[in-house]
């Protein structure tokens, strides 16, 4: 919060974060969330899914997403009445390598706010995309 | 997945789900996720700034509303192409129960495609909305 950040320009990229998720990382989320559907616990059951293996809960995807916009403005959290839209597009897996990739896509002001638009994907080590989605804030 | 799920109507509301927000589970998150900004895990820290104390990670709010989802539909994981739109209205601390309030308010055909709109809210033990959001499936 000590520099002046940079003017936002549509086009900005922002920094790229990434998550490496692990089975490990899933049994804890499963714990913190209660979500302990075998889809994301059991090995056994989730490779005779429609799955072929465990898959991570939604949110663990998201995450560099909500990293790079925190890192890209210097921020500890994000903005008040931010809204983000999401789409999720494939599964991601233990073993998996998801990053980020964001940009300012639009600019503009509503009743007086100023609102910044960022598109986002969310890709995984074989650059598929398991996550697209906008946000918008007002920086 | 044994039993027949009854039709979906405008109207229907989704199982109430909630979730009681820890620091523990917070700090677990960090871990998880790498995000260990002292807004989350730095009492001290937090108490000093704007928010007056630790604040969750914007994922764990939401798990109730995934969970609602899943257990109204019966299903291991969301729905591929769900799209969902969310915006953040308050912060959640440790010591929140947050609940999700979610019903259908829509039903529409794209490009041969079932969409069914629902309507959410997560609010916590004050009955203080901390998301509001939609989120359209293809059940």
């Amino acid at each position: 919060m000590t520099q002046p950040l940079p003017p936002i320009r549509i086009g900005d990229t922002l920094p790229a974060c990434e998550i490496r998720i692990t089975q490990d990382m899933i049994d804890v989320y499963a714990a913190i969330s209660g979500d302990f559907n075998p889809i994301h616990v059991d090995a056994q059951v989730a490779a005779a899914s429609a799955f072929g293996g465990t898959i991570a809960h939604g949110c663990i995807p998201m995450e560099p997403v909500f990293q790079s916009i925190m890192r890209w403005r210097n921020s500890e959290a994000l903005p008040p009445d931010t809204a983000i839209r999401l789409r999720y597009r494939a599964p991601s897996r233990p073993g998996d390598v998801i990053r980020s990739e964001a940009s300012v896509r639009g600019d503009r002001q509503l009743e007086g706010r100023r609102l910044i638009e960022i598109g986002f994907v969310c890709l995984n080590q074989r650059d598929e995309c398991v996550i697209d989605g906008e946000c918008e804030l007002t920086p």
